[in-house]
């Protein structure tokens, strides 16, 4: 800690945002881009997203789900079709108004999302029930104009993936939701550890056009909440708006139902709030561009042969599948390089030495833990997929106590008070606009989400004692 | 055929411009999107673009390049830095005057190409040598305004990637043009089957803002080159422009040599105007989302053993990494499916009905093939790889004697004119600007490349009878 301090890492506890904006940009994670609010998602920042991303894909594609690609520009006029989604999306569009050196007719839009032009492309393909259910992701960039850019969390331009699917029924539909939000549950929790929080938004909270939103909900290291991802019923909104009916079996016309849900590179920014601590990063194993990090250690003539052994070791280890580095980097020092991979939060680091090596051992040390160990270096590389398989699970448990330690269950307005400043609230609620305005007032937390799994329970809203709503617990929080 | 026509795709001698489009809509490759010049990749075109990306990203990632992601939005006045640069590109741009409600007060340009964004990050990056070469590559959408729009060749919006590598020096740059320059022509050869030209290209079709381009030329059915891929060596043009220096070993400081290279889904209309027919398209099997297509024959009863029979065929095709569809659609009849699947390209067609199944055959049809063959079958599934090969093969076969039986070597006026109207023209030339141009009003020719395997040679310009230039033939031919 005090090395990590030497390199003027700000200590979370003192200026959590501090902390993250210093880990991003010294990791190498991403960069601040030229223009205002957009970012450079660096090497080590973008391997992770693929890591998330081939996880994802493999999922969608897996339940019948195809990829393709819809343009980014979308006609002005296109976007007014769905009132509210236009409504909720105004404030933050880019608008192209000059094009090949000529002012265009109509202005295009860079798409926030791509519902609309979804809706065009659909409403063309399909025909009948036999069509149905028509189920489409793709991997993109979207911009939406942020004033208060956060990198990986809130940016000009960030990429995700959107799915989008039209059903016959809204019963299938509403299916199709669930399924999509259990992609990201699974990616979530088994891959970036991050045990989140399943349930619906309240209609304050939902996606512009939706009818209903499912969200997982994350408690960051901070006490804030950060929505993962989210995935929207949107009946036949859309449907309606860009006529996209379907024959069914008796030949009548009826309108779709269609579905729409993502995940983007903030569940990298996530991932670095809910394990970092102040030496950096701590990245969870099946997310770690680098799984372990290998540095020889040793000067002149004792270098080669520490070289040759580490090299052998990191062959041993990536062919049991183990993603590994060797920092052979001449002009640094092991000091220098242990403080660096703890920074960059790679879970585990090997050392090697000159007297390690005649001793046939290697020196272990784990991003989670205090100490070092010494093993065998054969033992060392055996058990390397079971440390990374324990580690990744330690690092769940360690957030998901986290989270636990940070729920609180409050019946009154100081309890509210006292809880949202450092987690989450569950607090019974009457669901009033109104009511969650003066909550956000005085708290800055926002309905986080109705979770799935609360029981039925009701009685007096937490703040104005009018009747609750929702039959069930709602968590508030501030939220990122 | 008869029954292609009846579907009424356009012959290709009739109209290969209509064949195209017919194709690229008909067999659901790619659709237009609601701005004009802008393209929807459906779902199976699509899937052959990720192939494309899944090969050329290996490849990438196993010379040491590591995938980032920059912005998609360029300051107007970084993107005039480097002045040839913008002089070539300002007629493409889009630009985005108003965000968030406001009018910005810079204009952003639309990303036309990276080159302008990563100069500012590559000098932000590097400063020693130590840090070099510097080697990113990125996925992404890029915009020019296409006057002329055609789906897959020329859109407005297209995907690609584009390599960006730094370099101490001018050698190591020029070296590493070449080994993307090697990306490019094992994809087109082993996967899209498409015997491409290497070269360089001549000063007027140069890379704006480059000291050199090297290309890859195919030749496509009607005749005329597509240009496949390319790879430029910047010097140190960028880096002047953005001051990208690094301290070399003695400390003092010098300018990068950069590089950038780029491969987009243009590559997907080469692979149809490359293999297509009359009947349609004609998919190298790399590069076919589904390799085999198995369709069920039979009615009432009879069809239930047939549909499990032709699942378990389908099965054991999986199992041995073969990509398969049962093209099960209870509505349609055999005859519409084979001419869908035949439109769409699929390499081989397994027929399977109630006599087949008694029999213990299948009935196989291969795409470039007339006839139908009948094969026991357990052996259609095992020998199914070794067809798939031979297929690809004969495919790179046939086009690359189709593109030698187009290339004419030429030294007069009337050779070159017959030449360019069916193909590539190898000639002597002078390398003077206002002979291409009269070449160019003659015949719509341009010089597409040098290519590296001409032999020396020097003579008259087949135009001018001025000196040749480049020491050895140039190849000219219409072009996409």
């Amino acid at each position: 800690m005090a090395k990590a301090n030497e390199r003027g890492v700000t200590p979370q506890s003192e200026d959590f945002s501090a902390w993250y904006n210093e880990v991003v940009l010294r990791a190498e994670l991403a960069d601040r881009g030229p223009v205002r609010g957009t970012m450079v998602i660096r090497p080590y920042g973008y391997r992770i997203w693929e890591l998330i991303q081939g996880a994802l894909d493999a999922r969608i594609k897996a339940t019948g789900h195809e990829n393709a690609y819809v343009p980014l520009f979308i006609p002005e006029s296109h976007l007014r079709r769905e009132a509210e989604h236009v409504e909720g999306f105004a404030p933050e569009l880019a608008v192209v108004t000059h094009a090949g050196g000529e002012k265009l007719e109509e202005p295009l839009v860079v798409r926030p999302t791509s519902e609309t032009v979804i809706g065009e492309m659909f409403a063309r393909w399909i025909s009948s029930y036999r069509d149905l259910p028509l189920l489409i992701n793709q991997w993109a960039n979207v911009v939406r104009w942020e004033l208060r850019p956060r990198l990986f969390l809130r940016t000009t331009e960030f990429l995700w993936q959107e799915g989008h699917t039209a059903h016959a029924t809204e019963e299938e539909a509403r299916a199709e939701t669930a399924i999509a939000l259990g992609f990201y549950e699974e990616v979530a929790r088994d891959l970036a550890a991050i045990p989140v929080v399943a349930g619906e938004k309240t209609a304050s909270e939902r996606f512009a056009g939706a009818v209903s939103t499912l969200t997982l909900e994350a408690l960051v290291r901070d006490g804030r909440a950060l929505q993962a991802a989210t995935s929207h019923f949107l009946g036949t909104n859309f449907a309606r708006a860009f006529d996209m009916t379907f024959a069914n079996a008796e030949g009548a016309l009826e309108y779709c139902n269609t579905t729409s849900w993502g995940l983007s590179t903030r569940m990298v920014g996530g991932v670095i709030m809910t394990h970092g601590d102040d030496r950096g990063l701590i990245l969870p194993p099946r997310l770690a561009p680098y799984q372990v990090v290998v540095v020889p250690i040793g000067r002149d003539a004792d270098l080669p042969p520490v070289l040759e052994a580490a090299r052998e070791l990191a062959a041993g280890l990536i062919a049991l599948g183990v993603r590994v580095r060797v920092d052979d980097r001449p002009q640094l020092s092991p000091g220098f390089k242990f403080n660096e991979w703890e920074l960059r939060g790679v879970p585990v680091r090997i050392e090697l030495g000159p007297r390690d090596l005649a001793a046939g051992v290697v020196t272990i040390a784990e991003r989670l833990a205090e100490g070092k160990e010494q093993r065998p270096l054969a033992d060392a590389v055996a058990e390397m997929p079971e440390r990374l398989t324990a580690f990744q699970a330690a690092l769940l448990d360690r957030a998901t106590r986290f989270r636990d330690e940070h729920t609180f269950r409050v019946d009154d307005w100081e309890g509210l008070v006292a809880a949202t400043a450092v987690g989450f609230a569950s607090v019974l609620h009457c669901g009033q606009l109104s009511c969650e305005q003066r909550i956000k007032e005085a708290t800055k937390a926002t309905p986080r989400c109705v979770p799935f799994d609360a029981p039925d329970e009701q009685g007096d809203c937490v703040a104005c004692d009018g009747p609750s709503a929702y039959g069930r617990r709602v968590l508030f929080a501030r939220a990122y």
